[in-house]
């Protein structure tokens, strides 16, 4: 099916036009919808197109710069290529490309990381200002104008009814078995009249499977060819397995306790290559029948469908590596009935995520001894991505859990450190910490019960003895034992690491 | 009326015994429940006499804890009694007992505060162990065994459903006229079987007005006659009255910009001194029709109804001045078509919090340069109450504000400071800071927006150049530039503060 087959209705197929004269009708200054979603079903042309565009107003001395709005992470053909021209002002809420992370941690760049969920409703709510264009890529226009959507939804839905102007992207290369595979809910609003969201099983459907969209916004339809653009995972080394081995260690013993049914509960799984070790862990346990109710589907939760462990995930996005983002394009009528995506503020909605009662599993950056979680600020200071969904489902989970290798940077870095040196997620949001060492539940523990148990379980032995003294003095100097702490020398570790390298003593 | 017409049910009536004969059913190593939601409606007779009972096994050189679960703080014949016996092992979700805060800092008892949403479903879980003894006030009990709540609702649905055995205390001093008031929901369950929570406006009354209860669980009845013991509120100074104004100005202005309705959303007010003063600008202010969706209701709740100005008020407990105490008790019938109260697992509801849309205004300890907040922890370590709903209502709010003078202890402390010593609310979750001084409006900034505007507009002047030095030498000296920070120096102020008794440079 070629591109114009996959633009049914005359009023739009009359707009197709180029990425160049798409991406002229936006002015410098405006504010962007984008698509795109950890690496999926993002805009691939017009983007670039702006880029350029943006390029040739620079060498001709004229400025010009855009505000991005997206679901999350992009790929380099859209942060990639504007950042690198210089022409992003300010970015949000979710990012991990290297050229964008460097421009923001070099200051020349405004970068606000926000919760995923809340995003549509903060822009509904007109706390962000107006939304000029939105350009989202989908995998096929129907008769009636409305849009199968492609491997992202993020927020495509508000981008398309808030936004001034619209830029459509038809991407061929998109599965056409897509169709079908969506659930778009309609039944949001603005307080004071927003009622329940009557989903109660991750398999349920309560919207429908096509965005809505007003073909008079409609200022441009642009058609393309091209893959989505996702990072490979690391094969799971023997870390990432020790950490899997501890976590399905527990699922075990809470299901022989009666705390967890033998099928678990909903499966949310974070970004990076930890949480997808952990899916991989989940392949040969004992749990069948599984479900997932989470963000994005990464390569494992593919695995874990093919096995016939996971009876049905739901998500808003894949964030596949590249092999395994053909494999699904070349099977998708096979998977089509396993999976849902639906709009962010779906996936990651409190409500949702409370009532079906998600295991998290995210990964980290740092715990302190006492488990509050640092999850974007290394030395507290340079942003790695962003805290995406890890707030919507870390609070409203059943049980949180987050994970990381005890040690970074060939050991140079304690992943345990005495006060986290920035914090995402506060100690009663972390009922578990899972390192290759150990893992930590610390359900209905004192702070200084915590430590006791982090320190003991999932430290470094090459740090724990560093981590007892200080906890040890502290209890001894601080101006309250409640959560004892020395300010004077709780971030030292990490001043040590930026003055000589290492957080080991010299 | 007195105790004994207030125990309707022949098969309880057999069981009436006294605070002794109660408390001796209780063994050391007891989890033991008990009702009480920030002083109202604890009980005040069985704790008392299990106090004696401990400090009478001490003397005689036995060893005899107990562990203490409530709803929120309750009043010195419980936790004051029990502490101040040595008779607590371990305590949550809250408090704001001084004696048992002594203790807890001295580091003799163990304490975790939770999200009060979240105890009760924790519980359930399992995963807070079992509950051994549920003591529970009461107004009075019915001839089926059914119980009219007392002056909170707090966790007695779950401590009464879950305990093994019960001991009621029926308080006389209670207003009959309590009867009608409380609407406790019995539609919860464990995930998988939860199901959307059918609330949609703060006046809706989705349970029933009694709370169920197993006559052969009741192993005694004390009746009681006994005020709650709540602690006087200062009375609004200039100070609390400048930060009500930059408030309602800011509310006038939501309004205007047509962000807000003219009767706002539904409000929750905080603990402290600061949130009753709040309630006490918009009094004067003008705004008509309002409603509360809230935790606890506060002096300047009642004054708001009274005015006329609030229509309704939903929380899980009476947090009152002694006067206004004895003031609702006189007048309840006249209050009582106004007041919902709930458990604290609806009052708090994530679901419920995000649906409605709550305008959360909460006090604080402290907040950093990017408005991460300390409402916890002084100096990090030492607690003063403890995180309470402030995080199921920050998180989940329409608009989440805090609020706090610029300084404490005349000056020596600011109370805007480089980091912030312990994060209870993440800068995602901040989106408005008051002070004095004036306020800032966080939305959609990124941490270095939020930094200068939050140090322009909230910093006492006094500080406000040390603030301004420190976040510029952050921005040239940090490891990254997201939220510039000097680990070295971040928390020096509190080091000097513990060091010198201020903050100012000497
Ligand atoms: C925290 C997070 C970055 C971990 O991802 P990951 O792929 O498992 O992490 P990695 O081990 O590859 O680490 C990423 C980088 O951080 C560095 N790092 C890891 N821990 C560190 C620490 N404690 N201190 C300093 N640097 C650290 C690594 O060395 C690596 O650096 P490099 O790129 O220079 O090699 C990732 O989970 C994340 O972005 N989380 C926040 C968002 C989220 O949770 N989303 C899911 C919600 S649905
Ligand atoms: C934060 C909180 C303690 C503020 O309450 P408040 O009555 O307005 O506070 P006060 O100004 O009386 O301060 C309480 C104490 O902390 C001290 N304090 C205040 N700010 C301080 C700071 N920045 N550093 C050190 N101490 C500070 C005060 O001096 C006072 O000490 P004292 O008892 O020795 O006089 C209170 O709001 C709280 O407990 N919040 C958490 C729970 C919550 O928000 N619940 C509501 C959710 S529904």
């Amino acid at each position: 099916m070629s591109s114009s087959d996959r633009i049914a209705s005359d009023a739009l197929r009359a707009k197709i036009t180029t990425g160049e004269e798409a991406a002229a009708l936006i002015p410098s200054g405006a504010t962007i919808g984008m698509s795109g979603f950890t690496g999926s079903g993002y805009p691939k042309v017009v983007p670039r197109a702006l880029a350029h565009r943006i390029e040739a107003e620079h060498a001709a001395g004229n400025p010009f710069k855009v505000k991005v709005w997206t679901g999350a992470s992009t790929g380099p053909e859209l942060d990639g290529a504007l950042a690198k021209a210089d022409g992003i002002e300010f970015r949000f809420p979710y990012n991990s490309d290297p050229i964008v992370r460097e421009k923001v941690n070099r200051g020349e760049m405004d970068y606000f990381d926000m919760h995923l969920s809340q995003v549509a409703p903060m822009v509904w709510e007109g706390f962000l200002g107006p939304l000029d264009t939105a350009v989202i890529e989908v995998a096929g226009i129907r008769e009636d104008g409305s849009l199968i959507p492609s491997s992202s939804v993020g927020n495509n839905k508000t981008w398309i009814d808030c936004a001034r102007q619209i830029i459509l992207e038809v991407n061929s290369w998109q599965s056409p078995h897509l169709e079908g595979m969506h659930d778009i809910y309609y039944g949001t609003a603005l307080p004071p009249n927003r009622v329940p969201i009557p989903l109660i099983r991750a398999d349920d459907r309560i919207g429908e499977p096509y965005l809505r969209c007003d073909p008079d916004k409609v200022v441009a339809v642009v058609k393309t060819e091209a893959p989505d653009r996702n990072a490979p995972f690391a094969p799971p080394d023997q870390t990432a397995r020790a950490i899997a081995g501890h976590l399905m260690e527990f699922f075990r013993h809470e299901v022989a306790r009666g705390r967890l049914p033998q099928s678990l509960l909903p499966l949310q799984s974070g970004v990076g290559n930890i949480a997808n070790a952990v899916l991989a862990g989940l392949v040969d346990g004992p749990f069948e029948n599984l479900s997932a109710f989470t963000e994005v589907l990464q390569d494992g939760m593919l695995d874990l469908i093919s096995s016939g462990r996971l009876r049905v995930a739901s998500a808003t996005a894949f964030s596949l590596s590249p092999d395994a983002a053909a494999q699904l394009n070349a099977d998708m009528a096979r998977y089509r009935d396993k999976i849902i995506l639906r709009p962010q503020e779906m996936s990651n909605h409190p409500e949702l995520i409370r009532r079906l009662g998600c295991l998290a599993m995210n990964g980290m950056i740092e715990a302190d001894i006492f488990g509050n979680v640092n999850s974007t600020h290394i030395m507290g200071s340079r942003i790695q991505n962003g805290i995406g969904g890890s707030g919507d489902f870390a609070r409203n989970a059943y049980v949180s859990i987050f994970l990381t290798p005890s040690i970074a940077k060939n050991g140079a870095i304690s992943a345990i450190v005495p006060q986290a040196s920035h914090v995402d997620h506060i100690s009663q949001d972390v009922q578990v910490i899972v390192t290759e060492q150990g893992l930590a539940d610390l359900r209905g523990l004192s702070p200084k019960q915590r430590a006791k148990v982090i320190i003991e379980n999932c430290a470094h032995p090459e740090y724990r003895p560093m981590l007892q003294d200080y906890f040890e003095r502290a209890k001894k100097g601080a101006y309250g034992l409640q959560s004892p702490s020395l300010p004077g020398e709780a971030l030292s570790w990490h001043q040590r690491f930026m003055d000589t390298g290492t957080m080991h003593l010299g």
